[in-house]
């Protein structure tokens, strides 16, 4: 079997594709708001949330063409949430994937009003037809992303983050945030594979625990990969948690202890993982590069 | 018959009556952007697009609930779009509706992150059954809703405007950018009544021929009203347009051509309702508001 590592890379390059296919290309005097927005997609990063679903979606017999619209869809509602993050009002990022954040090269408004095209591209992919024959079906998957990425899921988390800054939250706390933060879309991602395959509950929950788990083995590992801060392997600012005083379990449980949480983490999602036997051996090592990856 | 004004006013009742249902309420550490989503909802506003939600709902027999559902996610739209634009770095305004803008009241992250939650909001309530029994209808609601809200539309539209400022732009320039950015959001408004009702084609055709014109009637009526400038019953500062070198058509032709023009399209828009007879009685008045209103 290929290294982990190839598979991913292979499986960005099919949704890459897919995202040059729908997102639109530079015209008339809006040219500006489309250049920013492929200029943001087409950054790089590993596009791990796209292969979990088309991972998942692989469980359960789904077409790629398929998989891949949603796939794109859920890389476009992370991308945003990137965009609006890194503002000077937000985290004030102004590297990210090792170029200029969104409003760098260009400005704060074109961030913006990119990020809101972005998220309401997502949308308009999952309710076309391509996406699937049953519109049931598509509604079910608009519902999950609408849910993971708003006011109960990763906008709620972001906020949280926000207020974070300066104060000092229990780790519980610090979990929960991370959950809506970071967990919902990946959770998202995993269970949108089942909603395209119409995969019994019992299933749907499993991916769900897995991606629960699997979300915050990630960030854990995101905020150690922070700390020890390999800035041009990561292509952003390292360090800044720390300086900001921002909440996370590294500061709160210590880099020792938090190493050992993402490992636990990372055994217990592949623990739910179970009633798939071998045919997620996938998902498995998804698991294990989410902890031992070095960017 | 009841005077147009008091039909307004009491759907907009209706109408706020279904967003407190659908709106979370604040709880938890991201209570602050439940509030500030509340705030900027329930700052007042004629709920003119609502209005034309149900109206055209009315004209095919849709449900009064249906209806309003859909009303309420287009408000949502609209009041996300007014949340972003008034930021520092867009249009910069400090006051909406008489009342401090959401970045104002609260801070630019926030009212950022407000607006996100808005717009996911509302696809999440078009998604669900309670909308429409067909998903297939519901899809079509979510399309034509991120078309209009998204790259080729609303957020185009503002993208436009803001490269604008201190250039000079032909009148054919203006009439599309303003097409984008308040035309398209209105047109869907008609749209969704008969989307909901399953309207033959041409029928569907007329409403978005008297939206568009409708459209393009109610922004230079807006201009002219800025122009004239009585700030304490817009609720909003005034003059700024001219201030900032934006360009619109009461610039480009100046207040009395101007004033023609939004009364011919209005006239224009109420023809296009010929297949309506009686019926549309009602979308007349609305066409007759929108360029004699004072606020």
């Amino acid at each position: 079997m290929a290294p982990f590592g190839d598979l991913l890379s292979e499986r960005a390059v099919a949704v890459e594709a897919t995202l040059k296919r729908l997102l639109p290309s530079a015209e008339g005097p809006e040219a500006r708001l489309i250049e920013a927005m492929n200029y943001a997609v087409f950054a790089g990063g590993k596009r791990l949330r796209p292969f979990l679903v088309t991972a998942s979606a692989e469980l359960f017999g789904v077409s790629m063409a398929a998989a891949l619209r949603v796939a794109a869809a859920v890389e476009l509602v992370h991308t945003y949430s990137l965009i609006h993050d890194d503002l000077p009002c937000m985290d004030n990022d102004d590297l990210r994937r090792g170029k200029p954040t969104v409003h760098i090269a260009f400005d704060e408004a074109t961030a913006i009003l990119a990020g809101d095209a972005m998220l309401t591209l997502a949308f308009e992919i999952l309710a076309a037809p391509e996406t699937h024959s049953l519109a049931e079906v598509r509604c079910e998957l608009i519902t999950a992303l609408s849910q993971a990425a708003g006011w109960r899921g990763m906008v709620a988390g972001q906020m949280i983050d926000l207020q974070a800054e300066y104060q000092t939250m229990e780790p519980a706390g610090i979990t929960r945030m991370q959950r809506l933060k970071t967990g919902a879309l990946l959770a998202l991602s995993c269970e949108a594979g089942a909603i395209l395959g119409r995969a019994p509950e019992p299933l749907r929950h499993a991916l769900h625990a897995y991606a629960h788990d699997l979300g915050l083995a990630f960030q854990i590992t995101d905020d150690l990969l922070d700390a020890r801060g390999d800035g041009v392997r990561l292509g952003k600012r390292t360090g800044k948690d720390g300086a900001r005083g921002k909440a996370t379990l590294v500061a709160a449980l210590g880099e020792e202890r938090a190493r050992l949480q993402a490992d636990m983490l990372a055994q217990q999602a592949m623990a739910h993982l179970e009633p798939f036997a071998e045919k997620a051996e996938i998902m498995r090592q998804v698991a294990d590069f989410v902890v031992h990856r070095d960017h």
